[in-house]
């Protein structure tokens, strides 16, 4: 039951992060429906058709009417919400974090295997911010240095291998939504960042 | 039988509509195979995969040849058809108007609920032509306010009202496709736009 | 045993051109792993969520230790492979070779017809890296003349149609990977391309 309202919690939370790219570019309330939808179930879908489970929102559409419900919301609000910034950061790093860890969590209990959980998680936790990126033509997180799509990596991860190591799976939850949301925090509050790839030769055209 | 004639014609329709793309670019015949291809079956196939069904061209190759032989007499004759201007447009808003109705009754024959089948109709509809852009790097239809996936969202949403409310499904059909048919034409004729939201406070970095 | 080898090879050889984008824009650890990945496993991912079977990966997930021993590897070591220039490219070309008749031999053993079988093929070999190009904000092979795309489509329609004939399918494999080989390599030692669109009227607004 909390599961379930903190699920609905992720997916609305992404959705405002979608149509957020709809109300900087002002454009029409199809288009912020439509990109809270891409951002908010993204992730999700990508998940259950990899993994070949029915889709999560096909099943229960309840989701469909958060991110129309955010759409609605935001239509009206979002210069409100755009103005309290870093909330609005912090708010999208809890979603990456508890998906990161329900992504993996939801993998391992179809059966498969240690790798395809971590990145699993990964994707549900990504993978609707690279989507809206990319069909907005912005570059994607993936395309940063900031700490995002690592800090769900170490959340997936860590959630996996405390699994693995025989912890009670709401610790190992935990543990890994706490790691994910303190990497993220750091680089929305530090600016935290991962060491980049320096060519040591010059550049030849392939 | 009437029905899968139409079928076909959608998907040689929104072809045209892909290939353009190659044509005004410039590229090779094998371009404008990939962009007929991406953009007549783009929409359908992403709707099967989210309904767990076997994609329709997967099933009956039909389409794919109608891709490729949209695809030769492009390569002929584009210019020609390029010099047709609106005609090509309300081509375009045809394969727009059947393809809502006929993605979200798809997702009504599956079982699926309300929502879905109405975002199915949407999919089927906008998905194809978003695919094209992104993959060509030009602004996609949702990012202009110009009604486009608005029309898809009118004519399947109404398709799915009216069936639920006990109408003939064929007399629902017509209703949807006309009324995304008269939307999109306004679009095209009379440049009809949704209202775009209005910043109401100065942009803050996020 | 040898074709296993030759499918891992494949992923390696295709997780070298994805995480080369990373390196050249200076990116972190994670985004040679999310590059690398998505290049590597991308095309056969399309392939077999087209096809409604397992995805390859999530059976095996020795593919995914490829990607990342490959990440590691190019996170030391990417400078010296750049150098190496048309070695690259060739290495890129032999996955395109070996993945184009390798994507149509899978499709056509689950039973798909034959214009199936080709663009399976041809999905399977240049999905990947239109993925990554997309992803990246970087023009894909599609929108380029030189052979690419193209390639592909020759390899994986040879082996379809000898195998159709009745030749042996080891005979027809080699056919279409050598033709695939020698179109690519062309493309790279000549710069083959095929002809492009030549448009014959004024561009009008569409």
């Amino acid at each position: 039951m909390l599961l379930q309202i903190l699920d609905y919690l992720g997916v609305a939370v992404f959705a405002v992060a979608g149509s957020i790219v709809a109300s900087r570019r002002g454009l029409d309330f199809i288009a912020f429906l439509f990109f809270a939808t891409l951002t908010g179930i993204g992730g999700g879908t990508l998940r259950d058709l990899l993994l070949g489970v029915p889709v999560f929102w096909t099943v229960d559409e309840r989701y469909l009417l958060v991110c129309l419900a955010v759409s609605i919301f935001m239509w009206f609000f979002a210069h409100h919400i755009e103005r309290l910034g870093k909330p609005v950061r912090w708010a999208d790093a809890c979603g990456l974090a508890a998906y990161s860890v329900m992504g993996a969590a939801k993998a391992m209990s179809v059966g498969d295997t240690v790798l395809v959980a971590v990145l699993m998680g990964v994707a549900t936790a990504t993978f609707g911010g690279i989507l809206r990126d990319t069909v907005a033509g912005e570059p994607s997180a993936i395309m940063k240095p900031e700490l995002y799509v690592s800090a769900a990596f170490a959340g997936a991860g860590s959630y996996v291998a405390l699994t693995l190591l025989g912890f009670n799976i709401w610790i190992a939850a935990l543990a890994g939504i706490v790691l994910a949301l303190f990497l993220r925090g750091g680089a929305i509050e530090r600016g935290w960042t991962l060491p980049v790839y320096k060519s040591r030769s010059p550049k030849e055209p392939n």
